[in-house]
């Protein structure tokens, strides 16, 4: 594997006057519970309220003038959709954002609030790819992809390294694991910064498309997305996975009740909004208790963008 | 109006080991909003998550040695008897508590979780009353007021003191008003240290005997108690009543709807957990957006313990 700890440092500098240092937050009853100590870094109040934001900003300042000033497409009905729109904005370049037309209006509005330019599509892969090349060809707009590019996984990686920056001494650095950049990027913070402190993915039993890919070796994908988990429905790519071999120590497979169970105790105890993805990293370490007694352990609460309306609890 | 500002220095630092600093958050998005620059408060990050911890802790560490021992009896059904227990814990003395036996099982779980001793009675003030009164009797425990008391006023009103330390230059504070003893502390705060920071209260326009008790210069009562705001159903007391005739500029009345609407903003906006009292100031400073154009104001998320099971969106 190359060696990237130049360039994460760059990135970081470089994204730095576009994203919050976002507080990492600590609970004495959440650290009883897990019989650990859990050091946890709010990408919940990251701008647009997810560490994609990140990524999507890497992306774009690593573009050359010329480029950039062709703007960035990407395709997305979530959280990416929402960081692309919100990171061209601010760094001043236009934003094409491919979406199914089925999405709920409330992340239409959320794209356009952000200056993103929406183009419908029926809700296919297939439609959402065409559509997005067909952009990029028309108009010379970089694609930017939301997992599996190495801008975006270098910019993924600054929430880890932001965490490790503040408490030096961890022992484990915990993500979530969905389409594979948050926890390659962090993988490659704990490698190069971290002391010994070793990354370690969660992910929903019934998506595990990751756990089974460190096993076979290849890319595995899913027979179903049915989790609560809504941010970890994808599969890994070829430009993380590498990575993920290498830097990642472990995947913890946890059950929808766990991290439906997890998600309410951080709502309740810690008073803060986490989307069910986040909740997974948490779920793991409440999982495997015994592999982090008296541990000190980082975990990065992704995002909070939910649907008030629709809770699981 | 006594001079309280030596008092509130000395409160603040003696209360300082036992409760948390809680930070001040602020977001573009609310700013933008509100056409005013926001600091909330965040003391739904308070330890038992509540600001009723601070009010609780001066009570008990007031008291002689020999009146400690005896220990403390409040009644409550919310979040003063999780107060009291975590505040008596953290000292080290006995706790009796004075529940409705109709309490929802969690807060019974959380006051016993504190250390408390529970005693159910019927769901009457007067059955309350008279049973905190034979406790007191029987034990020689001292009774603490959840707002009419000036060690509890004083306590509350180290989050004013706090907010105004960490943002010299507020136009004004704003808080909630129940039983007063808040928004009495806070305008103390102010008035000592504020550099002529206004203090203002919000109030449900259901429940708005503190609006009328200003107007008519006597304490008021509530015809009814119909509002989300399940904080702010009580009425004033004669301690905290002069105090607020003082040093609170104004109080603005706000509907459910501002409330719930205010609510739901906070939580999807800064994605932190506050219960519905906690979103009357920042309804307040909505509903009456001339009033605070363009200037710094500081508003106290009072407390984040809301059922998750009973949301009002």
């Amino acid at each position: 594997m190359k060696d990237y700890k130049q360039q994460l440092m760059e990135c970081h500098e470089r994204i730095a006057p576009y994203v919050h240092r976002t507080p990492v937050m600590t609970s004495r009853l959440l650290d009883q519970q897990a019989g650990a100590q859990l050091f946890f870094k709010c990408e919940n109040f990251q701008r647009m309220g997810a560490f994609k934001m990140r990524g999507a900003t890497n992306a774009i300042l690593s573009l050359s003038e010329s480029d950039r000033a062709k703007g960035v497409v990407t395709h997305s009905s979530g959280n990416m959709a929402q960081a692309v729109s919100l990171a061209a904005q601010s760094v001043g370049v236009p934003a094409f954002i491919v979406m199914p037309e089925n999405a709920p209006q409330v992340k239409k509005d959320a794209v356009r609030d952000y200056g993103g330019q929406i183009f419908e599509v029926e809700s296919t892969i297939q439609a959402r790819k065409a559509k997005a090349a067909e952009i990029a060809n028309n108009t010379g707009a970089s694609f930017v992809h939301p997992s599996n590019q190495i801008e975006v996984i270098l910019g993924q990686g600054t929430a880890g390294l932001e965490l490790i920056q503040d408490q030096p001494n961890l022992d484990f650095l915990l993500t979530p694991i969905g389409g594979g950049g948050l926890v390659a990027g962090c993988g490659l913070a704990a490698r190069y910064f971290g002391n010994g402190c070793k990354c370690i993915g969660g992910e929903p039993m019934a998506c595990d498309d990751a756990f089974r890919s460190l096993a076979s070796g290849k890319i595995e994908s899913n027979a179903s997305t049915a989790t609560v988990a809504d941010g970890l429905r994808t599969v890994l790519g070829d430009v993380n996975f590498p990575i993920i071999q290498e830097c990642v120590e472990q995947i913890i497979r946890v059950e929808e009740e766990e991290i439906v169970e997890s998600m309410r105790l951080v709502w309740e105890r810690m008073k803060i909004i986490i989307e069910p993805s986040c909740a997974v990293p948490f779920a793991a370490a409440r999982r495997e208790r015994d592999s982090f007694s008296g541990k000190k352990v980082g975990i990065v609460l992704s995002g909070g963008n939910v649907d008030l309306g629709n809770l699981p609890f």
